[in-house]
């Protein structure tokens, strides 16, 4: 994307007109640990009835599903994750795990996961905000990150660069994922959640921001977009504590997964975003109760984050694969013997690669 | 800063009274290009008017300034620079570079810097922006540089930490720079001002953010703020372009110093944000005509960034001062043969740290 300095639109709308995209066939994997997902559905409905909906049924979920009518959709469950995956595995897809079992068996070009305690949410303007739209908007335009733009996402629309930002990086690189936030409830720890259990997150930020190379975000997983072939091998199931509930805040799959594909994504030049769009996230669970469980999860990020932010991954390294092998090579020798949650995260991780080329990586 | 974990409110009160506030003795340096104070000085008076200001005038400005009374202010013109300065330096403060005298001569331990054509924004809901209060916000609360949190500025009002984030970094780091950002004018270059002539910024985004330890931004000075002692010798009127004008972005001279701080703040272990506060910013000149001026900077920033990217000072090298002319030694020898402009820029550092030591440093 050259930079034509001409002064005149008509120059500047042919390049644009020049710019073509990808035909876009995302699919939604959500994943249900609730079995009454009517609500969920109706409300989600103008967004996902164009689309592709996987939904995955937690394997601990005894219950019938209840889905309306009038969606696209493919709905799995223990039967179809004991016959894809088998028993010879460490890779366990329960509770909010789940969501990667969609991401294993999706075909599509981007995949948008949203949990199903989550509705569409809406801007200060009162706007229902189309969530899958702005996903797609974030994967398809390029990401920065290896110079940060104070003027935000500079390719929203009236936006641009700031001055200063140089001109061989406004091209920017492929973006491979996208985080968006949550309203009503954020996405706070459970003794944050504990201590401050009547504030609720009504901030909109209008802003989608490239997370500069070489630095961390703990990701969530109940609002994130990514593209399949680009990073779905780092999408791992891998860190399962021992405590693990069904609350959010007693899990942190996700974020071990997150810190996965941040690095990834910086050695292999792709960008991460984090911002727009936000869901509505309803209250579940009781933090006091959730803390206990909690609290291992806290403890162990304190060994995890120096651990992510001193990895460095060999130059031959050049597929998320063998990223995702040499990361697992490194956990188990530099964290195995400080927890066995790492062993059996590290075993999941080389479990999950092989998964994915046998099962994943097929279209 | 502990966390607390006691799920009682009446004990994080108590911590929060605790939390001691140092006092806030804030300097407003504005500078004078036009002639005409008194529309900025009374839009400004409901911010101003409670604190020190400084007003330098452009030495190349013949006429009088005009300024409206009911001020604690200073006004400092080419006879003060001259008697300060002296004729032995290489330091010119004339155009943008005007201000740095007043961030030279200030006494006081925040500085906050808005130009003259700049005027108080109104947020999303009508209120008029008071930016010194923000500015103020902004450096007397910590920075964390080290971990990327998704949910924007930590310590704002009904704000946190996001889940995953390492406790033992909560605590942060101080911070040292906030830069503000600009409302109907963007900070644009000249390139792309004179490509979307008639767009104008309306975004809002209703966030503070601190940038990550080794990520560069280019700092624009028409709205910063800082803490004098911390980072006061890093603000150097240094890269002077041959071709430099009046308008903003005929100038990179901020950019430049930008640079400078974020890579000494990330050596030092010293924090800088960005976002809130706006300013508005009204229009002024003709992006046609500054195009051929600053194209010569645009091009400089190609070598200037991988530079700044780059550069890794000694560990020796543990004041602001010592820094910079770590700094200043590595442009001299990695970028003094490619353009005379940085051999000039380097010589301005070492000669700006001795005005320092001798007229910046007393109190």
């Amino acid at each position: 994307k050259l930079f034509i300095d001409t002064g005149k639109d008509e120059v500047f709308s042919l390049i644009q007109a020049l710019n073509i995209r990808v035909t876009l066939t995302p699919v939604l994997p959500t994943r249900a640990l609730r079995s009454d997902l009517t609500t969920f559905m109706n409300e989600w409905r103008p967004m996902f009835s164009r689309f592709h909906v996987i939904i995955v049924k937690d394997p601990d979920l005894k219950e019938e599903l209840k889905i309306p009518e009038g969606f696209n959709l493919d709905v799995y469950g223990k039967p179809d994750i004991d016959q894809v995956v088998g028993s010879s595995t460490s890779i366990l897809f329960s509770g909010y795990s789940c969501r990667y079992f969609g991401y294993l068996v999706s075909r599509k070009k981007y995949i948008i996961s949203v949990d199903d305690d989550c509705l569409p949410a809406r801007d200060p303007k009162g706007f229902l905000v189309d969530a899958v739209a702005q996903h797609i908007s974030n994967l398809t335009n390029p990401a920065t990150p290896f110079f940060f733009n104070t003027l935000y996402d500079p390719y929203a629309e009236g936006a641009d660069f700031v001055r200063g930002y140089p001109f061989s990086l406004r091209g920017g690189v492929k973006c491979a994922l996208s985080c968006g936030l949550w309203l009503n409830l954020a996405d706070h720890d459970a003794p944050t959640q504990a201590l401050k259990a009547r504030q609720r997150n009504s901030r909109y930020v209008d802003a989608v921001m490239t997370v500069p190379a070489r630095s961390l975000i703990p990701i969530s997983g109940i609002n994130i977009a990514f593209e399949r072939e680009a990073v779905g091998p780092a999408l791992v199931p891998a860190l399962k504590l021992a405590g693990e509930g069904k609350c959010r805040w007693e899990t942190m799959e996700d974020i071990w997964s997150g810190l996965c594909v941040k690095i990834v994504c910086d050695h292999l030049g792709l960008g991460v975003k984090t911002g727009l769009p936000y869901i509505w996230r309803t209250d579940r669970g009781d933090p006091i109760a959730s803390l206990k469980k909690e609290w291992e999860g806290v403890k162990l990020m304190e060994e995890v984050i120096p651990f992510f932010q001193s990895v460095r991954l060999p130059r031959e390294a050049t597929t998320v694969e063998e990223c995702i092998i040499e990361v697992a090579n490194a956990v188990k020798e530099r964290l195995g013997s400080m927890d066995p949650v790492f062993a059996r995260a590290a075993k999941a991780m080389l479990d999950w690669v092989k998964l994915w080329q046998s099962v994943g990586s097929s279209s």
